[in-house]
């Protein structure tokens, strides 16, 4: 057992520092590690640049008793990682086998393209490493120890560090580290900001036990609450419940959610307990919530389809909104919403259903239905919650309101439908 | 003019840490400092804790001229970074009015909630600062300069730290900065491996200019090749226009666009040019591509509108697939989507199309039919394009490929028409 508790996540590659893509592999690792209670106590982001790199792992390596390394394995002349972690390890290159027998197999079976000196190389490892067999690539992982610290190099593609984490390195440290016990919980509550929340807290906050932490994640009128506990002991799971209940009884009246799952989630979760089917007729948002509903695994036995009515003859034809409706108040109203979802559960033939229609931006707003004016239907045929909102932000952040709204009034039309 | 041209990032919060939220805010700083030639070295992410936070000003303070910090400003116990700076800087806390005035404001006439002391607090900077007043918010960012160096405090919101970087950090730092001349230029490839790319671009990488560097972004199947000129003098723009004429012509047969605009954008430019409307008829892509599509603002120029047929009888009612298709072939097949492509340009009245089925996973393989299997129809009534994918992948990365590969076949589609 090596005491090696807390990690260093460093993500190399020139894009992350010109902005050409987002790191999302950070908090993927973020969340593995803390899974198996290894606390990550910083992220480092360097560009293709040796003398950097070199930097990183020193002051990581000083810092931190693992440190996880993604990017900069391809098989390109700007990817440095591997021949510098060679010369960090003063080792030298060797071929790792399985690797490039897989890699003849991936090039030979799957890709049908000849394999060239360049692809071999990728099964090149410094001697002194144990490297990570890549089943879903041509990059293998490398996993390094030194003065009883790790250091493990990962290619950057997601899907193969994810598989990478998952199958090798998780378990590895699992059994090879002590790691400490790190206890999540999280709510979700809507209708009250930060500031009055944390006010209503005060009292809360003073006394909680020292081994808890309480955090606040605010988003647009949804604030999440956080209890963290860590420990190098077992966890006191009693503690962390008996504190997280007391929470919950103070924000009873803006409490949405006991857990930290996606809206959508939530609805998939509520349809499948109450054995209803769902659909959606959208407009500004254009197919965004459809999305959201359908990336979740199985969602195919609840959910049955969508329209996306952008232009204003695919309201009428698709949806069978009254000309006469929209006529007199518009496309974007609390009556041509109400229509759309009479619509759509017809045209589908779902129980419950969400229909909006907005001016998402830049342009398209009037004086009285200015830019982030949505309104949207939530529920059956006979109870639909109909509410307009007016959302003051870009077209992404416009959109991405106007789903986490619909989603949240059809939450709240299928929980109080039930009590 | 200071000698100020490089950066470090600096985003705060546990969140980060723990993964509980992935950093867009970074990738957006370091496009926006990018373009007016500021170089990154380097971002760190650390969490809401005191010594790690100082820790990393004094490290990028003495390794960067500005250090761009985010996070840990709102009015909650767990955001500490203001109280911090005015420790660090030496200062003590100043009311900022006009930031008073608007918090005021905020509460009075748009949230219409009490202002309490917290609020209040909000409007408090350290007296050394330049405030920069937010009108997205309650939080002031900060601008502090010491030892010829700068360092700008930002609130975490997104669309706040865009609000407040656009209006007032870019247009200060373009003032005050020397700053370098960064030229990119990226062009998109289809159909060829990254190795066999590098392969074929050796002579051409062997004779770039040493002013500037080649990059590759891979990106399952598709790679960008990225050209960037850096100097501290007027850029040569006719050298690294000349360069990337080379390249194109080194790269002609793969080469798919020489812009980096994702396919959605490059879609709706090609139907603006050619004066065509657009609609999709999705199963497995759930409405992602849809989405994709009107996030583009203006979009509703040429996009009517989807069906999303989930349902086995939304594809036959509402996209008018015959029964006996459906049964003979399944609903994963070219002659599917082939009518379903069909019955949404009938249904919407629309001139070209996009219509997918397939089986993302993990659920509902078949042996002849494995999840990743997903058939594509893309073009107008008369001669679509119709082909059939296997993505090998997660249900998350296999929707993200359908629409992928989707949109490029529309373009492909597209381009092919008019030449």
């Amino acid at each position: 057992m090596q005491n090696t508790t807390s990690a260093i996540i460093i993500t190399i590659g020139d894009e992350l520092l010109i902005g050409q893509v987002i790191d999302t592999n950070s908090a993927w690792i973020a969340r593995a590690l803390n899974d198996i209670g290894i606390y990550v106590r910083k992220r480092i982001a360097v560009g293709d640049n040796k003398v950097a790199i070199q930097q990183a792992f020193d002051q990581s390596l000083s810092e931190a008793g693992i440190v996880l390394v993604t990017g900069g394995l391809g098989p390109t002349a700007d990817d440095i990682t591997k021949p510098l972690l060679c010369e960090y390890f003063e080792s030298s290159l060797v071929t790792h086998q399985p690797t490039l027998d897989h890699i003849r197999h991936l090039f030979e079976n799957v890709h049908k393209r000849p394999l060239t000196e360049r692809n071999i190389q990728q099964a090149a490892v410094p001697a002194c490493c144990t490297p990570l067999f890549n089943a879903m690539g041509t990059a293998p992982g490398m996993w390094f120890e030194k003065s009883s610290k790790i250091l493990i190099s990962l290619p950057g593609v997601p899907i193969e560090m994810q598989h990478l984490m998952t199958e090798q390195v998780i378990p590895r440290l699992r059994e090879q580290c002590q790691h400490q016990f790190i206890e999540h919980r999280t709510l979700i509550t809507h209708g009250i900001g930060e500031s009055a929340l944390a006010d209503i807290l005060v009292p809360f906050e003073t006394q909680l036990p020292s081994s808890i932490k309480l955090a606040y994640l605010p988003n647009h009128g949804f604030v999440r609450l956080r209890l963290t506990q860590q420990s190098t002991e077992q966890p006191d799971v009693e503690l962390i419940e008996k504190t997280f209940g007391q929470l919950k009884k103070i924000v009873a009246d803006y409490l949405i959610w006991d857990r930290d799952e996606p809206l959508d989630q939530i609805i998939f979760g509520l349809l499948q307990t109450q054995n209803k089917t769902i659909a959606t007729a959208e407009s500004c948002s254009g197919g965004y919530i459809a999305h959201l509903l359908t990336r979740n695994p199985g969602i195919s036995s609840v959910y049955k389809g969508s329209v996306i009515a952008y232009a204003y003859d695919v309201k009428t034809r698709s949806l069978g909104v009254p000309e006469q409706i929209l006529q007199s108040y518009g496309a974007v109203s609390e009556e041509t919403v109400h229509h759309m979802l009479l619509g759509i559960l017809d045209e589908v033939q779902a129980d419950v259903g969400i229909a909006v229609s907005g001016i998402m931006g830049p342009e398209g707003g009037t004086p009285d239905k200015p830019v982030g004016t949505v309104c949207i239907a939530a529920g059956d045929r006979h109870n639909p919650i109909i509410k307009t909102y007016r959302f003051r932000f870009n077209r992404e952040k416009n959109i991405q309101l106007t789903a986490l709204y619909a989603l949240n009034l059809l939450r709240s039309f299928l929980t109080s439908s039930v009590s």
